[in-house]
């Protein structure tokens, strides 16, 4: 990576002030000791995700500032406690960087996160700031569910509609627009912005929740969230609950941008295998589901059914595309890409 | 890294097949949604905790097994949580790894983990495993405290004894021999293999726990553990609670084996600024101070008094050395090095 010249480096000032730098983006009370001190509200399930990030791999200086790395890894996390059902409490962050780091670009890291956070009062609570050839992020995020409301992936049920609580497929726009701006050419300036918002700075669905709680009580959905593509959270919810389920692709939420830039097929492919719209895909029975689209608006759309078996077929009604099986293959094999 | 010929990668498998590998060390209650589902008893705090340890600065293949590392990964932050007074909930890992790494190297390393874990019944509960160019492994903790029972660094009092929960320098004596076996030569096998289990076999001493609780209802001492070493451990504890302390060097507990080894010089360095023996450093009044060394054994002792002022002075009585002021700046600055 480059950084400026004359920037202040992390091996400048070393792991004490580095830490004592990062300590204001933490509530003061919990500074300062082996491990951090949090109250839980009493009858609530405490619940627990991490993400690893790692720079060349899951960001990068070309598409994503420092700020942006930061939001979107918090927003991550944030979308897997909104997936269980759950209210963020904290986070930790585990950051290992090399000497030669700027610490400005540490502390923009530090504020795209907590510009995330603080929109749902969510601090970071502790971390861990070591020595290491690569960037890389760690993030534990934890919460707090009625054990009533906790989202689950192995609860769809035959006859259950599929929501998508909106868009799918921006981020992954956002992205591409960023490697090939020439691709926007067609696109008014709003359009291309939104799409690139969408890629840096997600937002995890827990507005949702409430929603879901005056609905469905005490009934929780079946559900996950989107972040590795459409397809696969239906898929894995299937084959969790031990179900099938028919997509129908022109129910499908998309940006309306895409209309300008992409061949409805290239559109679906976005939506279905583009990943991190970090939107919440839910399975209800179809009365509350109805309610709840009403209730989103903004591209929640009820994209399917579940059905008996074990089959995830892609419906293209209005296509000339026959219907498709979708399999987990199809998705991102993080290993083997 | 030098891996055996012939074995599997972890890119021949994918990251769904190793997850599925992995999934077996974990409960089988909490697997297969986006975040870990856990019980807390009520009135109790959340305690969490964060390490991030990197190949090649913080373990290497010539001095620690796979196991090994996942091991003292794990005791390290059981390690923080009693430091905390808490007793441990579950722990979650996040893996960054490059793809040429045996799968069962992978194996190893949670095996590792596990086998210290189940010492305190404490799961695996989720995790992230990621591509990198560079292994590196993420563990957050979490535990819980009754808040009365909750062990911090700034509540040490002029008059508290400072204990040690056992002998320090063993784990960097440890290490020493495997990095130098010719320093061995005068140990007898079982003072030598008992150094080298001090390093790659660390034990947090949650045990100490329950005893506290008998002996201090309900006040909690203060304190943390000695993961960066004796003397930074006794710096932070102070510099935390607005004190001074006297620490004689004659009453610090070494490792038996040091004696046909090392100088007593050498000995003192290796306890004061070794670190990683993940002991206990603990501050209370000298009468429970008394019945807990008792209570303890093996190495337990009191090391020193907490005194007016700001000053650590480690007094060498019956030494020809003056007396040192020990500041954080002794200590191991990780960028600097």
């Amino acid at each position: 990576m480059e950084y400026p010249r004359g920037s202040v480096q992390v091996q400048d000032i070393g792991e004490q002030k580095l830490l004592q730098i990062l300590q204001r983006f933490c509530p003061p009370e919990i500074i300062g000791d082996d491990a951090a001190v949090l109250s839980t509200e009493p009858d609530q399930s405490l619940v627990v995700t991490t993400d690893v990030l790692v720079d060349g791999v899951h960001f990068s200086e070309i598409t994503t500032s420092p700020q942006d790395v930061g939001w979107r890894a918090a927003a991550a996390n944030l979308s897997d406690l909104a997936a269980m059902g759950a209210f963020p409490l904290g986070i930790t962050v585990g950051l290992a960087l090399p000497g030669n780091v700027a610490v400005s670009w540490v502390e923009e890291l530090y504020q795209g996160m907590t510009e995330c956070l603080q929109q749902y009062k969510t601090p970071i609570v502790g971390g861990d700031v070591v020595r290491s050839p690569i960037i890389t992020l760690a993030i534990t995020a934890f919460g707090q569910v009625q054990p009533n409301y906790t989202i689950r992936r192995n609860t769809a049920k035959v006859g259950d509609a599929i929501v998508v609580t909106g868009v799918h497929g921006a981020s992954a726009g956002g992205l591409e627009l960023l490697l090939h701006p020439e691709l926007g050419k067609n696109l008014s300036e709003s359009d291309r912005i939104a799409l690139i918002k969408a890629h840096q700075r997600p937002q995890p669905r827990l507005d949702v929740l409430p929603l879901l709680q005056n609905i469905l009580s005490p009934h929780p959905p079946a559900g996950m969230d989107s972040s590795d593509g459409l397809a696969d959270a239906v898929v894995q919810i299937c084959r969790a609950s031990g179900v099938g389920s028919v997509l129908e692709s022109t129910q499908i939420s998309l940006p309306t941008a895409f209309k300008h830039c992409l061949t409805k097929e290239q559109a679906l492919k976005y939506a279905l295998y583009g990943g991190e719209d970090f939107e919440l895909v839910l399975c209800l029975p179809k009365e509350p589901a109805h309610v709840l689209v009403q209730q989103l608006g903004k591209g929640a759309a009820i994209v399917g059914t579940i059905i008996e078996g074990s089959t995830v077929v892609l419906r293209n009604q209005h296509e000339k595309n026959p219907d498709q099986v979708l399999t987990l293959s199809q998705g991102f094999q993080h290993f083997k890409s």
